[in-house]
């Protein structure tokens, strides 16, 4: 079983990338990780650590500043490229990790890999803690579709629903569409036409949720546009960070050192609680294979958490749930409208 | 001078209403307090405490489940309707506070009292704390406009810069346009229109901003969609209220009582650089008169810095530097193109 990495992908690439592989592989006896990228760079980094590391050799990569349908057809000797390559072309290769351009990442995607069947568009599902011990909740899509229709983020719903359900052992988990206020009624032009359809959908569809809800443990999915999700997602970062920087602050103020030092425990724990990187990354949904993008300042553990989550996904078998339940049950409910 | 406060808006109207008007009457001696509502439950909770307070009866209130346009139309009676009868008929009332439905609050700013030559649609800008001390950051707009085209956000942008500009004593405030990523093809097909028309505009344009820079204190005015600034401003209230939680949780653990204790201390003084009731409301920029919705949840402190707010704007002449600012600048900028 072999999970392909982009080498070059993310802001500290190569040296994360690689120690996040090895990481991966040492908690995995079956797991072989194949990294995509310069050679001599990598090799450098691994540094002779090469049991069940693998490299393919590609000189080129490709940069937030690429424009993602041009450096997915152009740079065919890019890390992502070439990742894309061994996905598509070898059975044994059950997933794809990389932290380089979402734009880029959801392009080769989509003409690399292809989508599951009446999936209209692949979904970024990223996970985010709540004030609830062990609850996280799902915002889908968080970034790789910013202009939506109706049709795809009900598509992003039943998605979700099932990726919610798997990763977490819950049979009809909450899902809510992100809006600008509780009442039916409200809302923008999207999820005023969304609401009634999203009610016939075969999932537990709790109404609409503001953004002030997300973390309350309430909601086990939030079904948004990708660009008010990305404003959701980098909004909670943001702020859990800010708030950090001020407990901190408040912290060094301490006249007494114990005392300082015991909130800074106590810090730490809060911090790790709110730690993007535990969560591994976020798989974009409905795509014939597992295809995860974490985030661009993502550090060895969350590559070591994203590649050992997309083994958890195959071995649950997400994909073939979701083609199930979209393109049966989907098809059967909009079709009795 | 009087500000007219709609007495049955808010999830704690009308106590806190007018516990808040008590409290800004005290603190500005040139203040008149004129509420509206039902006559004799407002007078139950001034009981006799009523120098500079005037009530005029209005025996309807306007709900979050009415819808806007009828609501204004109709509930000739309510509460709302009567304070934007007394605002447009009263040179001597300079300003209106509501914390009613943001909808029926606009929808009354735009039909009874109007708006400013030149503006196309009057924005809700809030204001948000961030890490840097005494530094807070505007998001306009936060909810009043959920579709927007790129000649909104250009208004928006230039009002918000005024505003700030008034507000901060700052000459240039940093204006960026919130988006999903920094680079300047980033975007939904608004942001990708709007971002070559702000490089014109009379303002300090820094280009785009993710929703997690928000708190850092590098920029001063966030120019949005009024669904995304909903997202951001309630994503930042629900992940602040969260981290609280989790700070309170983790400090109660603690065996050590003084320590908890002490603990508990900080938490309070970064709970009141959070609190955003001592920020006032969100002025509806580009009205006639000033119009400042504050959140359905305010308490008295913050309707008693709302009402000082409206009282502060009518004095540094906010509505006229934006008529100036909008009518002749805005116009000049967007000939030349």
């Amino acid at each position: 079983m072999k999970v392909v990495v982009d080498g070059f992908g993310g802001d500290f690439a190569p040296v994360e990338v690689v120690e996040g592989a090895i990481l991966a592989v040492k908690q995995n006896k079956n797991l072989t990780v194949v990294l995509t990228g310069d050679k001599e760079k990598l090799e450098k980094v691994i540094a002779g650590r090469n049991e069940r590391i693998e490299i393919v050799d590609a000189k080129d990569a490709i940069t937030n500043d690429d424009q993602p349908t041009l450096a997915i057809r152009q740079k065919k000797d890019s890390s992502l490229v070439r990742a894309f390559d061994l996905l598509k072309d070898n059975d044994d290769v059950i997933g794809l990790v990389s932290a380089g351009s979402t734009g880029a990442v959801l392009t080769g995607a989509i003409l690399k890999i292809g989508r599951i069947k009446g999936v209209s568009r692949p979904a970024l599902c990223s996970i985010l803690p709540t004030v609830v011990e062990n609850k996280s909740v799902m915002i889908c899509d968080c970034g790789a579709n910013v202009d939506c229709k109706s049709e795809h983020l009900l598509h992003f719903a039943v998605m979700a629903s099932s990726y919610y359900s798997i990763m977490n052992d819950v049979e009809n988990p909450k899902v809510a569409l992100l809006n600008n206020g509780a009442e039916e009624h409200k809302g923008n032009e999207l999820t005023k036409t969304v609401y009634p359809l999203m009610k016939n959908l075969p999932i537990n569809f709790i109404g609409n949720a503001e953004a002030r809800e997300v973390m309350t443990g309430d909601v086990d999915v939030i079904v948004t546009d990708g660009f008010a999700g990305n404003v959701l997602l980098k909004a909670t970062e943001g702020v859990a960070s800010g708030m950090s920087k001020m407990i901190k602050k408040e912290a060094k103020k301490n006249p007494f050192a114990m005392i300082g030092a015991l909130l800074m425990g106590k810090f730490r724990g809060l911090k790790a609680k709110m730690d993007i990187n535990k969560y591994g990354g976020a798989p974009f949904l409905g795509c014939k294979k597992l295809v995860v993008k974490t985030h661009g300042s993502a550090n060895r553990l969350n590559f070591c958490n994203t590649i050992l989550q997309v083994v958890k996904l195959h071995e649950k078998g997400l994909n073939e749930q979701i083609e199930s339940f979209v393109s049966k049950q989907l098809k059967t409910e909009m079709t009795n409208d």
